[in-house]
């Protein structure tokens, strides 16, 4: 979830639309309606997430468990489609999550990837990162690349080097990893960390977003975001 | 390609994020940008359209074959995917497609079919349609399914009268078709004159489009629109 003041909605919008493997957009409100309609019957963005970040300039101002006193009629809702999509349908082809079998959260970085820029949104794109065996990796890719409104299929496979990953084991936000062994890969997956990232990146003046791990559920299932 | 004053690019681009089938949002320029810089490298919109419609108030005023006295820092162009991507692939795979065949325009339907609106932008979705035999169309499904930027799969396949069209023969825009035979059905997509018919409908002041079968040709491969 990111709240904006309609001046930067457009530019924000532009640039999910340039990056959609990292902002995945399933849903945006009209100006000033708190309600995301076409995500299901009564998405109130201002009560609707569990807990809400607040932002000032780029910087975090606090954390708040609901926004009806900071809604206004100029700002925008965007949902971000999540990797709790395509993970849910990985499981359920048969496959072992580590962060999830272990009760973390998944490891995170940033990379050196860059992403195209819209107005004032110009960051490098952040990846999170799950370890499969080599003989799975088509079928992982295959499973995650059906779902275009989750991030889709892995951006990279192999040694994090190549994309500006010092140190696997330490991650920029989760929990930090396992290391690999000789028969595995490191997968790694747009972000929808990304957005987030750019927009505080950008230090605009205000903005809202949901705090990493409190995720706004929407009434859409995982099957008609399939593309 | 519709080119819009920034003043409506939010609800157009909020309607096209709704309506991803008949709005496939391929490129959006920075607003006063005349170029598509993530489409190609020299893709200039107020040159590279063959022939252009201007629209007052939804009345079109003229046909122009430059924009190039028209273009102001306001404007922001929008790139919408487009059927000829999914008809070369039908083709490659073997399928003969009667109006590429004739020599004529594909035929185009008003529908019943209700967009999810957006600001201004609410009109009934355009349809293209194309006839295959029953044999063909879980291929024909499947194929174009695979173009999420260029409308995807079919929306309706068989009676048209479901979706509001009364005389098949009869179409909107384009050519006649010919009747099916018994063991045909009438295959329909969501069509790209949609957004251009909805911001007409809205009759806002100002806005350009390409003129029906002149559009933008980009140095995007079909292969990288894939989803």
């Amino acid at each position: 979830l990111i709240i904006l003041d309609k001046k930067y909605a457009l530019d924000f919008m532009i640039f999910c639309q340039r990056n959609p493997k990292a902002c995945p957009l399933v849903g945006v409100t009209d100006v000033g309606d708190p309600f995301f309609r076409t995500l299901g019957n009564d998405i109130d963005v201002r009560h609707d997430v569990p807990s809400y970040n607040i932002y000032s300039n780029g910087k975090l101002l606090k954390l708040v468990n609901n926004i009806a006193d900071l809604w206004s009629d100029s700002l925008v809702a965007f949902a971000i489609g999540c990797s709790f999509t395509f993970e849910h349908s990985l499981m359920k082809h048969g496959f072992k999550i580590d962060h999830i079998e272990n009760n973390k959260v998944v490891p995170m970085y940033r990379t050196n990837i860059k992403n195209k820029k819209s107005g004032p949104f110009n960051s490098e794109m952040v990846v999170s990162m799950r370890i499969f065996n080599q003989k799975d990796i088509n079928k992982v890719k295959q499973v995650s690349g059906n779902f275009s409104f989750a991030h889709g299929d892995p951006i990279h496979i192999g040694n994090p080097i190549e994309i500006g990953i010092k140190n696997i084991l330490s991650p920029d936000w989760g929990d930090s990893p396992r290391k690999k062994n000789e028969y595995e890969e490191y997968v790694f997956w747009a972000c929808g960390v990304t957005p987030q990232n750019s927009i505080i990146e950008a230090r605009i003046p205000f903005c809202i977003t949901h705090t990493p791990g409190h995720m706004l559920i929407t009434d859409v299932s995982e099957n008609s975001l399939h593309c």
